[in-house]
């Protein structure tokens, strides 16, 4: 069968343009962009996206979860749709690409194949899932991770928003909405031929390396960690060093120590710790308890083990004389992509861009969830300093152009396997 | 001149009834006390204090700023009077000692004095300063602050406690009760000819050496710090080490280097983070600001003042690529004690305790202020470990007493001289 070259036919200008489009449904002034998953600018988009397909000749569908998908028929429609795309929800105060630039980029090769007259052999679907983000309703990857049968369904109805809202309240507005402009209702899900996702890298990466693309192998996996310290709360002016057990103290030994385990000459590693407190918190006072939270993450399940074991080691000794509780509060696997897929994406990104980066992605991703039903893998685009979650996040057309493209071509090569 | 051995004669059991009955009012169940400063419990501590000192013979008068005097008359009645006391209210959840051992322990030189049948040659009068404690009008030593001269009446009436109500309304309430229950008005400071102040200890040290009273020899200086570092909020999983400014490393390495600055041979120095946040304290979100305390003290002027350069100095580099603010928020001097004093209350406290022990105090008390007037000095006895400001706090019956007679011993060597 001959080849298409779908990537090269690609409209950058009507991608931006799509981008742009989308960028002002929720548009905040003077930029940034607000799309709660399941408010009014979030389920305003699903519609737009829907139109666009359905001018486009594929038919539109929602699910249980008011995940949308716009599918382009192949010839023979009884084959397993390939499956692309991301998410249109957004953090509260969020830039225009997070998510979005996934989806569109996805209708972007639905206009490429419309626009070149072709009929694939195999369906193609592009998705966009729900609550991908997790600002409104916690936790995020709501519609992906029921798709994949990862959450229940029951368990994500019944999640609250900060207003009091229940989700599966949101959800039945949404579905109604959807139902009454002519989308279908397919609530189950299925099991694709293969799922792609474009995103933004959120993170620094790609712009230091100078690279509009970057292949990304897998997902680093996470294991959240509670700490207490528990010392003594005493006057800091009468109580003597060697009379303390001073919390803030043990803390700092104990993280000193930490840090040293995870020490490392690559620079794979992510160890955060974003939050701590001491209480009672008072100037003059010794601290009794401080409690920190550490994010960790690796692409490597073997070395999380091992600083698992070797964190739950050092919290078994006494740290200036206080006392330690160390517990996981979240893990997640990392997530390998399969090398079927990732040498397409290698042979279609190389035609743009020579020494394509390869990248473990260190946020989640819907993909993270797709990786339980079928082969599955992503590619970043830079944007700009690594900020995104905020107004300021930036990309180039030029990039995003350049991804889309290496993603139609990836498109290409599966339809026709 | 003969020696009257005042403590010999001293009834330690009267002082432990007097101890017993000040705990009743405002007494806490299951215990514990709570006499906020010009509270309903504060002023009937004042006149059962005034009531006590009628019986023995004394006037008692107050002045501008609620401080009460037992006021024992001298046979040269034009002598600057000895002055002897503490304070008599609390912290809002407290022990029964903290202040009012004190006071009681002056009376009970007063009811020796009276049962002994002793007119001494210079005046002697026991004090109970208003608001040591700044637990209800913040800040605290109001009334021995405002008697040194080192506070101003018209800042301190305007302090505004947790209810909104102001300082000087209290205060004209209480100045009302003690007057109309016959208390004498004498509103302005005087120059005493020396001040003694017995206290607990509040820290761990005497008790540790098993001794019922120290000599204290002077007030540990104290500098307060607020430390601000500042980095760049990222995302915790997509920023490589070496591509972050996480103000949380950053101020852990700081930390680290100040407390390495302030390691010293001696057990002398006290260095107290008690406070510590960050922002925008979030599990995944490289932290973007630490805010932290640092609360420093020390007994000689010269290692503040050393110590305060050296962290100045390292608040001018960069640590973890965070900059350092260190801004000094309090800076209160050291204060010695005369040795004039000293030396009576070492020979006093020889006759009871042999290798009496000196201590420096780590606290604040009212005799920091009076040091300013006329020759001041301390002496401490024990805690149980350490602990004050707090229901649990507890001292012996018998370590009270030797500590009072110590005190009525250096009172007879001063009434003396």
């Amino acid at each position: 069968m001959s080849r298409w070259l779908l990537g090269e036919h690609l409209d950058g200008q009507r991608l931006w343009d799509d981008v742009r489009t989308m960028a002002r449904i929720g548009g905040l002034e003077p930029k940034g962009i607000c799309r709660l998953a399941l408010d009014e600018q979030d389920n305003q988009a699903r519609l737009w996206l829907a139109e666009q397909g359905g001018a486009l000749g594929c038919s539109a569908y929602y699910d249980m979860l008011g995940n949308v998908f716009l599918r382009l028929e192949g010839r023979d429609s009884a084959l397993a749709p390939l499956l692309i795309g991301s998410h249109l929800d957004s953090q509260r105060r969020a830039g225009a690409h997070d998510g979005a630039l996934g989806v569109l980029a996805g209708l972007a090769v639905l206009r490429t194949l419309h626009d070149q007259n072709i009929t694939p052999h195999r369906p193609v679907e592009v998705v966009a899932w729900t609550n991908e983000e997790g600002a409104r309703f916690a936790p995020g990857a709501s519609g992906s991770s029921w798709f994949a049968g990862q959450r229940q369904y029951d368990e994500i109805v019944n999640a609250i928003d900060g207003q009091g809202i229940r989700f599966g309240d949101a959800l039945t507005q949404c579905l109604a909405l959807l139902g009454a402009h002519g989308l279908a209702y397919r609530p189950r899900p299925f099991v694709p031929h293969a799922f792609l996702e474009l995103h933004i890298e959120q993170g620094p990466i790609l712009e230091a390396l100078g690279k509009p693309v970057g292949v990304v192998n897998g997902i680093q996996g996470v294991n959240w960690y509670q700490v207490t310290v528990e010392g003594q709360a005493n006057h800091a002016g009468t109580t003597p060093r060697n009379a303390r057990r001073d919390a803030f103290d043990g803390a700092h030994e104990l993280i000193t120590a930490l840090k040293a385990a995870t020490l490392e000459q690559d620079d794979d590693l992510r160890f955060t710790i974003g939050t701590f407190a001491l209480w009672p918190d008072s100037v003059n006072t010794i601290a009794q308890r401080a409690t920190f939270t550490i994010d960790l993450r690796h692409p490597s399940q073997a070395v999380l083990s091992t600083l698992d074991a070797r964190f739950h080691e050092l919290a078994e000794q006494q740290w200036s004389s206080c006392s330690v509780s160390l517990k996981v509060s979240s893990r997640v696997a990392p997530v390998m992509f399969p090398d079927c897929l990732l040498d397409a994406l290698r042979e279609s990104a190389g035609r743009y861009c020579p020494d394509v980066p390869e990248l473990v992605s260190g946020a989640f991703h819907d993909a993270i969830h797709l990786v339980h039903v079928c082969p599955t893998a992503m590619l970043f685009t830079p944007c700009r300093a690594g900020i995104s979650h905020h107004p300021d996040e930036h990309i180039e057309r030029d990039d995003a152009t350049i991804a889309t493209r290496v993603l139609a071509d990836t498109t290409e090569t599966l339809l026709n396997c």
